[in-house]
Parts: C-alpha cells; sequence; structure tokens
C-alpha cells in the first residue's frame, strides 16, 4: 500500500491543512516519506460530524455486528503484513520482534472484545420485576443497561504504536461499546497510523458498517487534540501520554459547556519494594529482572520502574553492586523520537543535580545522539534525600531508575505514604517479609491501581481481571482502566426502563434474554 | 433529645464559627431554635483529618462489621420517633405523612445496602488464573476487586430532609463502599441534621466503628462547601441541588492539584411526550397524573416533569383543558424556604414573559407570601416558541409545567432532539404509538438515565435496577447514579494483585471464595 498522507474521514482521505510535517526514523535522523498535514478545523469538523452520524447506526447494532468489525479489523491489520512492522519500526526503532509482538497484542485484543461484545454480559443487565401488590406503593417493572455514550476521541500514544495507537485498546473498548473513534494520531508515527487506519476503513467497508465509525487525524500542534476535545459531537476522551498533556485536555474538557470525561493515563513512576528477606534470598535475581524491566524498549513503558526502595545493610550492598554492573553492561538504546530523548536527559540531569543523590552507573557504551540513543541509568540515594525532593518521585520516562536506601521499615512506609499515584507497584518479598509489611501493602494498596508480587510492572496482560490504571496522576479517572475488557466501561452510561412493553426494550432486557447473558434479576445473577 | 446548635466532628460536638443562622419554619416564618454555626476552617480540617483516619481502619472492615453499622443507624433512626418527624416538618413544612414515609424509605436505603454489602458480589471480583506454560510468555496470576477511594464529602439536598441528606443515599452507598463521610447539612433544615447525625453517632459508638466514619458540617456560605471539595484529604464528591452550585463544585474539584470527582445530580425538567393514541384514549387520566407528579411535594423534586409535549388536535385540547382544570384546583403550597419561592416566582414570570407563552391557568386560591406559598401552574406554547427560547427547557424548580403543542412527528422530534441532558423522559402511549414512534425512543435514550412509560418520573425506586442520573446537566457524570444499589460505583477504583499469595489477598480473591460470591473466574461467572 502506498502512503498517500491523508487524514482518513471516515473512508473519506483528505489532507488540505498547510502545515506539514513528517515522521522521522529516529535511529538515523531520516525524513520519512510521505508529509502529513495538519488537521484543518473543517477537517475535524466533518470528522466529528461523521462520527455522530455513524453513532446513530452503532449504536443500534446487534452485537454480532460489531463482533464481526472487530474481528475483520484484526484480520486486515495481520493482512497489512511485513509492510506495517517496517514502517512502524522505521517510525520507533522498537525493532521488529518487539513490534510482530505487539501486532498480536493488538489484533488479541481485538478479538478479546469481539469475544465480549459476542457474549454480551458486559452491559450489566439488571431487572427488578414490578410489585403490583407492595404496600404502601406499587414498584414499577425497572430493566437497567449500559448503553454507548457517543462519539470518542481517542489519543494514541507514541511508546505503543500499534497496540495503544490507530486500533489499539481505545478503539477495540470503544467500538465494542458501539462508540465510532475519532484518533488523534501521535505525530511519532503518522505512516503506521495510515497503514492501520486504512485495514481499518477496509473492514468497516467489507462488514457494510457505516462509513464513519473511524476517523484517523494527523497533527503536532495542541490545537488539533483541544479543537476535538471542544467539539460538542464528542462524548468522551482517551489519551494515554505525558502528565502535561493530559491535564491540558481534562482541563479543556471540564471547562466545556458540557463537560465530558476525558481518560488519561499519563504514566507513573511504579515504585518497587525489596523487602529484606527477598533481598538476602534472591538479590542477583531481582537486579537482573529489575535491569530487564527499566531497560525494556528503552525504558519507554508506562509501567518501567523508576523507584526501587530498600533497607541499608550488605545485602542490598551487593545488590546495588549487582544492578550498577547490569546497568552499565546495558547497552544504549535509540528512543522514540528526539523529544523524548531530551525529555530523558533533562530528567536525568535533574536527578543528577540533587544533592544527596548519586549516579551509581550508565551504560558503558556511549550513547550515540544521532542515533537518538538514551544511556541506562541508575541512581542511588537515602530515604530522607527521597523525601526531601519531590522532584525525585517524578517520573523520568526512559531507562532510568532510582534505588532508595532505607534505614528501617518505618522508613520504607514513610516512602510508600509519600507517593502520589502511580499504575503499579511492586513488593519483593518471602511470605515472611509480607507477613511483616502487611502495613506497607495497606500504604500501597491505595496508592496505586495494580500490586505485584514477586515480579515486575512492566508486561501488562490484556484480560477481564487486569486493572491498568491508578489514582491521580497515574490516571485522570481511577475508576477506569486502559487496558483490559472492563476498558469498556468508559464509554459507557446506564439507562434504565421502567414499565416498558417487551417489544420497545432492548434484547438485552426481554423477559426471555435471548442472548442468555448474565443478568442480576430480582437481586439474583442468572442466564434464565 | 435537646438540640445544641453544633457540629459533628466524628463524635465531637463542636460550634466555635461566629456566623450564626436558624432553620426556619417556612410555614410560619418563625425562626426555630437553636442557633446552627458555620464550620470554621478549622472544624472543616478537624474533620477530615479524622474522615482520614477513620478510612484506614474502615477499608479493612470485614463486611459483616459494616452491615452492622448501616443495620445500626436505620434503628436508631427509627428510634428518633415522632420528634425527628416533627423537627423536619418544622423545617420543611413537607407535612407527617410524606416525612414518615421518607424516613421509611431512607431506613431500607440503609438496610438495603447492609443486604448489598453482607451478600458481597458488589466488588465486581474478577480472577485470572496465571498460565505459566503459555507462549510466548507465561500469564501471571490477576485478580481485581474495587476498593473504596477515601474520605467523600456528601452536600445534602434540601428537598429530601432525610432520604437524601445526613444518613441518606449518599451515607448509606458511602459507608457500604467503605468511605468515611461528611455531610455538609443544608442550611434549611439544621435540627433535623442534627438528631440524624446524633443517631448515626451513637450507632457508630454501639457498634464499636471508627468514631470518624461521619461528620456532619453546618454553613450557608460557599466557603464551607469549597473548602470541603479542595481539601486534600477529600477524595469523592456526592451533591443533590442546583446546577449553579453543582458546576461550581464541580470546577473546583477539577482545579485541584488532585482532581477529584465530583458527583452532581443537579435536577432537570423530565420531559413527557404524550403520543396520539394515549392522547385519544387516556388523556383524562394522564391530565391527572400529570397533576399529581407535577404538584407532588410542591414540584419540589428532581424528577418533577416540566415539559409535557402532545401533538395539536382535539384530544390535546381536551386534555389541556382538563390539565388546567386541575392545576387551577390545586391549592398553593409551602416551599421549602423563601429562596426556593423567589427562584419559584422568578422561573414562572420569566417564562409568562416569552412571547409565545401562554400562562394556561395557575391555582386559584391565592399563594400566602407569609406561609411562601407558591401556586401551581400551567404554561402552553408551540413547538416553534420551544425550539426559539432555550430559556423554556431549563428547569422551574417547583409545581409548574409546560405544555408544548407540536403539528407533527417531526416536530416531536426535534423537540426530543433540541433536549440535553435530564434525569428521565416519559412516553405516554398506545403499543401502535411506540411502535409509530420509534425515533423518538431512540433520541431519548440518548438524552436521559431513565425512560418511563405510561407512567409518572416522581417516586424513584432505590433497589438493583432503578438508575437516577443522566447525561450533563442532569449529573456532572452519566456513567453513576445517585439512588439504587449501584449508587455504591461513585466511590471505589479497581485494584487489581498481580501473584500475589493467597494469605495476602482480600477475601474476595482467594481460591475458596469464603464469602460465595459471585465472580468472574477465568472468564466464566461462578459462585464456587
Amino acid at each position: 500500500m502506498r502512503l498517500e498522507g491523508s487524514h482518513f474521514i471516515g473512508p473519506d482521505r483528505s489532507a488540505r491543512g498547510g502545515d506539514v510535517f513528517h515522521g522521522i526514523d529516529p535511529a538515523s535522523g531520516k525524513r520519512l516519506e510521505p508529509a502529513y498535514r495538519e488537521a484543518t478545523p473543517d477537517e475535524i469538523d466533518r470528522a466529528a460530524n461523521m462520527a455522530a452520524e455513524a453513532f446513530e447506526d452503532l449504536r443500534a447494532r446487534p452485537p454480532a455486528d460489531k463482533a464481526a468489525l472487530l474481528d475483520r479489523i484484526a484480520a486486515e491489520i495481520d493482512a497489512l503484513g511485513d509492510a506495517l512492522v517496517e514502517r512502524a519500526n522505521a517510525e520507533t526503532a522498537l525493532g521488529p520482534q518487539r513490534l510482530s509482538g505487539e501486532r498480536t497484542r493488538t489484533c488479541n485484543q481485538l478479538r478479546m472484545f469481539a469475544r465480549m461484545v459476542e457474549e454480551g454480559s458486559w452491559v450489566q443487565a439488571r431487572i427488578d420485576h414490578a410489585l403490583p401488590q407492595r404496600k404502601p406503593l406499587p414498584r414499577p417493572d425497572l430493566r437497567r443497561m449500559l448503553v454507548p455514550v457517543g462519539p470518542v476521541v481517542s489519543f494514541a500514544s507514541s511508546n505503543f504504536p500499534l497496540a495503544i495507537s490507530v486500533a489499539g485498546n481505545d478503539t477495540a473498548s470503544g467500538l465494542a461499546a458501539g462508540c465510532p473513534i475519532i484518533v488523534k494520531a501521535h505525530p511519532a508515527h503518522p505512516g503506521t497510523s495510515e497503514l492501520v487506519a486504512a485495514a481499518v476503513t477496509k473492514a468497516v467497508r467489507e462488514t457494510r458498517m457505516h462509513p464513519g465509525v473511524l476517523s484517523l487525524l494527523h497533527g503536532r500542534s495542541h490545537e488539533v487534540g483541544l479543537a476535538l476535545v471542544r467539539h460538542p459531537r464528542v462524548k468522551a476522551v482517551a489519551f494515554t501520554g505525558s502528565l502535561r498533556a493530559g491535564r491540558a485536555l481534562f482541563d479543556a474538557a471540564n471547562a466545556r459547556p458540557e463537560p465530558i470525561p476525558v481518560f488519561a493515563e499519563m504514566g507513573s513512576t511504579n515504585p518497587v519494594f525489596v523487602l529484606p528477606g527477598a533481598m538476602e534470598q534472591r538479590g542477583r535475581q531481582i537486579a537482573e529482572g529489575l535491569k530487564n524491566s527499566v531497560t525494556l524498549g528503552v525504558g519507554q513503558f508506562c509501567t518501567c520502574p523508576g523507584i526501587v526502595v530498600g533497607l541499608e545493610g550488605d545485602a542490598t550492598k551487593t545488590f546495588t553492586a549487582a544492578v550498577a554492573e547490569l546497568i552499565e553492561a546495558s547497552p544504549p538504546g535509540t528512543m522514540l523520537y528526539e523529544g523524548i530523548r531530551r525529555a530523558f536527559f533533562d530528567g536525568v540531569q535533574s536527578f543528577a543535580r540533587v544533592r544527596g543523590v548519586n549516579m551509581a552507573a550508565q551504560s558503558k557504551s556511549p550513547a550515540d545522539e544521532s542515533k537518538n540513543q538514551a544511556p541506562a541509568t541508575l541512581f542511588t540515594t537515602d530515604a530522607q534525600t527521597f523525601l526531601d525532593n519531590d522532584l525525585l518521585s517524578h517520573e523520568v520516562f526512559g531507562p532510568s531508575t532510582l534505588l532508595v536506601k532505607g534505614r528501617s521499615k518505618q522508613d520504607m512506609e514513610r516512602i510508600a505514604r509519600s507517593l502520589e499515584g502511580h499504575l503499579t507497584a511492586t513488593i519483593h518479598g518471602t511470605p515472611q517479609d509480607l507477613e511483616e509489611h502487611r502495613g506497607l501493602v495497606a500504604i500501597l494498596e491505595q496508592k496505586v491501581g495494580r500490586l505485584i508480587f514477586n515480579g515486575f510492572p512492566t508486561g501488562i496482560e490484556p484480560c477481564n481481571a487486569v486493572h491498568h490504571g491508578g489514582p491521580y496522576p497515574a490516571t485522570t479517572d481511577a475508576r477506569t482502566t486502559s487496558i483490559g475488557t472492563t476498558a469498556v466501561e468508559r464509554f459507557v452510561r446506564p439507562v434504565c426502563y421502567q414499565d416498558f412493553p417487551q417489544a420497545a426494550l432492548p434484547a438485552e432486557l426481554r423477559d426471555g434474554n435471548p442472548g442468555k447473558i448474565w443478568r442480576l434479576v430480582d437481586g439474583q445473577m442468572t442466564r434464565e
């Protein structure tokens, strides 16, 4: 497929803007063709109106139609073959193996939502039958289920050019809910976005869905994003990226005459606590796992562990030396784009300037600026310095971590208590450690969305029981996840039907339960 | 019990503020003793800190403890006997019958949440077992459930001095979730609030819960409310009241360094569509039901039907005459407080000033200002006038309704499409009407939280399947309800445990499923 450098307003290609930008190969700095243009106000308006029109159709479609669309999108993405991985690699330097794996995850994710839609219980149907004889007042017949909210804008991430991008988790969960999607492409991988949007458009056509169910708009400026968030036809926003950008969209959405929810996943520092027993027994093994997790994808994961807390002592000394050695042996890696690398170096420098913080190790091979490389970096400090410097708990996006040494269990708890919201926290410990540090677990439960025991936070599983979210500033809505089947809950709201005739009810709420979905009927869960 | 005119900081009475106000008997204008004082910044801070301390305890309590507390609160409110109804009636003039009924609903609501907590499935537990052999990567063990967010501030409503006040739906659902509650009392019924808070405090003591699980603060100024919303220990806000006040709290919460959710239920106009067949067959009966619904509680319900849409013709002419006659025969009623009555008269005057709007009827007996009375009022207009004047779709809180006559099905749909978000919409029709107006139903589904067929919107049932919410401006979060068991979802967020040892997991996520709750295990709903 030849790239045209265009937006998709539904199936229609458009590229009317004057302002031009290109994808860049970060490993070479080379400009990639074709040129992409900023979406114009008119293109934004057309996409939003088309999404609103598509919503009227999509919301009324039976589950099978939505499942067929999701399956077909997965098939069309698979059918893009090597061209997709090649372009994605040219734009991100994440490597063909990782990108093939990410494609698999993306397609699995689409199919996971297809199966969820087919099964149908996700609408959380509830029925309370009428009690006409009840005193003093009869009870009416009440039936409630979740319905889609309307057009959703999804801001693609830079670090997952497939799985959190054009046909990623937001699109899969949004379409499953019945919401058309307008994707704001990430400017670091416009060609990858165009390829995937073409696959989606083809799937939409082949499954005879309304052509407006997905649009794709390019843009580097804040204006494109803000105009989308402010458009009156848009009813919800999903975002994965930086705190600053996420908060700006959140603020803009809340300032609308009709505020809309912004589900922004803004990353975090993902603290790791290594308890004394584990440090003693498995220090070397944990050091290796930590190094792998910190440097995976050149540290460009929302769940990259940026803080590691241990207690002073010989075992921790050995552990620190092991991590330092592994970090030094780690080659520098090419980051996604120049801005991310600059921010990484700024972050590293800001840490290095803090009195009491020691840069303990860095990749021995020098980072090649022409290849946009960043070195793996290890800092160490003590608990008091950490607690005295807010800065140290903030995310440095990239392959860097800070090892904090406390003197006591109380220090560990103080550190935990000082934390803002994070996506994850990790505890390494023996069963006895865990018993002795119940207080720490209780604190961390209040700080994060996912607690990991004896593992590492990177590598998240899209499934039913996962939660990828957390208290602010990890996200703007701690009740929601961006990954896993419950991600669909972002884009729905309940509607209750009172005393409706059977024929006028959605199938999910009819007496016969034609889809055999799980429902709460008069207080009992049942599929009857 | 003697009223002391004090706040409750947990169990501690306090009244340090200088600024004083009283409850007023709206039926006589008489000042009611004792005096109440504005909460001071220090009292607000103490209440918030005590709630945060109580949270550490409450979140870890087994379901049985929370259920016992809720049951005991209900019992203590019952034990207040006539004194509660008398004081509530003196402060609101809602009448002993209605207030006794509201007390029953309040206690039933508390017990409903007690049963929900005991049953336990509300935590939405999900388990995906590990797949250690999976290729290319093993799957970890993931277990997710809902946990409480922390201290909640609940702004009591004026119109439900018991059911949406100190021990009302927010408190019941918040405590069920495991969140301590700080109630900002409504200044129109401070004595009622004090009585109920004393009952709650007694229940807290008797069930040996942490004393900080409920605090009660009085205040008339915006400052008390805003200080509560801005307090860093507060993690969520629930509110029932006006759009202006709700939006102000929402904006303040979003402007915090750490934004928190505001679940504001801000009322609505609750449009009623009377389709031609129903108008023909049951016009008189609908007119009676409408009059009852409009004048119930002097029109002071969030679900009072303020817009009625019909089609021009003889049947509608007869219907209009019948409604007019019934409205004229309705006696004026005492409103909750002077400010509400003034706002009602302002609203009525603003409607009367619109060219094309006709004040078709008003209570024949004159409204007595010394008794804070408002007359039942009926306006009529045509579809075009309605569509041309935004003002007419806004709520006039009180016993007033506007009958809009359209010329065609298209007019009805245009009116429906022009609506903002509402809590409810009602359709009166025959099965054939409903078939012919599918388009109307599809539009209304996107505008409201509850759709009623051949009934009236007032009189909401707290149960599993109800939804009392709706798109903005009905609420600030269309995904949530303030009434019914799903109200608990406002105050929780998911936490996911990865590879946790059994002993460190909450009971709800352990293999044995000790509470026999419904869980989604490897994709299957089960109680095993």
